[in-house]
C-alpha cells in the first residue's frame, strides 16, 4: 500500500463548523483558537468567509478574525468568498488565500448562491480578473461535488466542466466539497482519477463530511488515489443543514490520528490538538463529534486499580 | 482493489452494546428487536451471554431471549460464555453458537475473567471436551487482540498463541475484539495476514470499536485482507468503561451502507435495518452514534421547497 509520507490538512471548523452555530462566538475567541492551533503546527486554515452578515452572522467579524490572528512565516490564512464581493473584502482583508465556490447542480447552487452555475462561472471569470495582479493564493471549491441532497448522483461530466474553468482561470488548487456526505470510495477513486488525468497540474483538495460516518474511509481512498490535500473541522464542529443531529465536516484530530497511525505526516501535534478541541467543546456549550478528545490517543493506559470490570 | 463479494454481519448490539446499559431492557423488547433484525436480513447474532447475573443484569434473561427468538433456517443466535458453567446454560438454552472468550492481556483477563490467561487457556480445553459431542458451532474471542488499555500494545505472539489454542480445541472460527478501539489499519493487516498463514482454514471474524473514529477505516482494510466477517452493534449502541462519552462498537446499519456502496453484499436491507435502529434509541431513550439512521441513505433527497440554504 503507497501512501504519501506527508500531507497538508486545511482546518475548516472556524468557518464551516462555525457557521452553523446560531450563538455568536465572540471574535476573540475564534482568534485564540486559531491561534492555539497554528501552536498545535496547523498551517492552513479557511478561518473565515466573506458572505452577507445577514444571511450567516456568525462570519460577520471575518475581516477582525483574519487581521487578528498572529501572523507566522508559512502559515495560510484563506476565507471563503462567494461573489466579487466578498472577494473584495477578502483582499482588503489581507487574507493570505481566497477560496471560490459553487456548486455543482443548478438546485443546490440556486438555492446557495441564487444564480445558475453558468453566471456562477462568469462570475468566477470577473473574479479572476480581479485577482490578476495580486500575489494572494486562488483556490476554487465544488461544493455537492460527490452527490447534492435535491438531485442525488451528480454527473462526473458537470465536475470536469468546472475543474476546468477552475483551471483555465488560473486557480492553483480545487476543493472537491462533500457537501451533505454522499461521498463513497468508488466515487473519490473515480473522480480524482478522472480529474487528474484532465488537469495533472492542478491541486486537488478533499472536502469530505462524515454525515453518513465513512468520511475517513473516504480519506483513506484518496491517500491511495495520491491526494495531499484534506479539509476537517476541529472536534468535528459543524452539521447538516438537511439531518438533525447528523455530524458535518470529519473531524480534524481524528483525522491526524488516522495520518499518524497509517505513518503519514501532517505536521500536527495530536495532544496538543486534542487539547483545543476540548476547549471548543466547552465554547459551544455541548458535546462535539470528536472520537480523540474522549478517548484520548491509543496508548493513553488506565490504571487497573481504578478501572471497573468490562466484559468483551 | 479485490474486495470479497460476500461478507457476513454478525450483531452483537443486545450483548456487547446492552451490556452497559443501567436500565433493564425488558425480555420481550430484546426479543422484538432480534425478530426484526432477522427480517432485516441479519442472519447471524451474539445475541446475549451467559455471564454472572450479578456482575451484568441485564444480560440475567440470556435464556428466555434465545428461546423467545423466532426460530427460522439459516439463523445462528450465538451467545457469549466466559466460562464452563455459563457454556453449559448456553447448552441448556439450545443456543446455535457459543463464544467462549478470554483477553490477550494478564491485566485484561485478570479484571474481566478474574484468573491468569494461561488457567482461561486450560479452562478452553475443559469446555472444548464439554462440546466435543455437541453439534453446536463454537467461537473462540480474543479481548483486547489490538491493544490493551492497561498495557499498551500487545506482542502478536501472545495473539498467535491463543489463536492457535482455540484452533487446536476444534474452534469453527475466531474473534479478534477491538475491545477498546484501539486497532490501526497497519495492526489489522498484520495481524490478519499473520493468523491465517499459521491456520488458513479457521474463519477470522473482525470485532471493531469505534472508540476512536477509525472502527469502518479498520472494516476496509479487513476487506482488503480478505476477511469476510464482521461484528457490529445495531445503531453503534454501546460504548467504552474507560472513555466516558466515547462511543463503542461500530454501527451496524453504517456499516451496510459502507459495504452496499462499496459492492459488498451483506444480504441486510438498509433500509429496513435504519428502522429498527431507531426504535432502539427510543428504547434507550437517548440519542445513539448511527448516522444513517440520522441522515437516511445516500439518495434520500429533500425538497427544495422546504430546505434553508446552506452555504459549502
Amino acid at each position: 500500500m503507497s501512501l504519501p509520507d506527508r500531507v497538508e490538512i486545511v482546518e475548516v471548523g472556524m468557518r464551516d463548523g462555525l457557521q452553523i452555530e446560531s450563538e455568536f462566538v465572540p471574535t476573540d475567541t475564534k482568534i485564540q483558537i486559531l491561534n492555539a492551533l497554528i501552536d498545535a503546527g496547523v498551517r492552513h486554515f479557511e478561518a473565515t468567509s466573506f458572505v452577507s452578515p445577514r444571511a450567516v452572522p456568525q462570519m460577520r467579524d471575518a475581516q477582525e478574525v483574519l487581521q487578528g490572528v498572529r501572523k507566522r512565516p508559512g502559515v495560510v490564512l484563506g476565507a471563503l468568498a462567494p461573489n466579487r464581493k466578498g472577494v473584495e473584502r477578502a483582499l482588503q482583508s489581507q487574507a493570505d488565500e481566497i477560496v471560490v465556490f459553487l456548486s455543482a447542480t443548478e438546485s443546490h447552487n440556486s438555492k446557495n448562491l441564487n444564480r445558475p452555475v453558468e453566471q456562477s462561472l462568469r462570475d468566477i471569470e470577473d473574479i479572476a480578473q480581479l485577482l490578476k495582479d495580486h500575489p494572494i493564493k486562488r483556490k476554487g471549491a465544488i461544493a455537492v461535488a460527490f452527490g447534492c441532497p435535491f438531485e442525488g448522483d451528480v454527473d462526473l461530466g458537470r465536475i470536469r466542466t468546472i475543474f476546468d474553468h477552475f483551471a483555465r482561470q488560473g486557480f492553483d488548487a480545487v476543493t472537491l466539497g462533500d457537501t451533505t456526505g454522499m461521498a463513497t470510495p468508488r466515487l473519490v477513486r473515480d473522480t480524482v482519477e478522472t480529474l487528474r488525468a484532465d488537469h495533472p497540474g492542478i491541486k486537488i483538495s478533499l472536502h469530505f463530511h462524515n454525515t453518513r460516518g465513512i468520511g475517513l474511509v473516504n480519506v483513506v481512498e484518496g491517500l491511495r488515489a495520491g491526494v495531499t490535500s484534506y479539509e476537517s473541522s476541529l472536534a468535528g464542529l459543524g452539521g447538516c443543514p438537511f439531518a438533525p443531529g447528523a455530524t458535518g465536516n470529519i473531524c480534524t484530530e481524528d483525522l491526524v490520528y488516522l495520518l499518524d497511525e497509517m505513518g503519514v505526516d501532517s505536521g500536527i501535534d495530536l495532544g496538543a490538538l486534542i487539547k483545543v478541541a476540548q476547549r471548543l467543546e466547552g465554547i459551544v456549550g455541548r458535546g462535539l463529534p470528536g472520537q480523540l478528545m474522549k478517548a484520548g490517543p491509543r496508548l493513553r493506559l488506565h490504571d487497573y486499580n481504578v478501572a471497573a470490570g468490562a466484559i468483551g
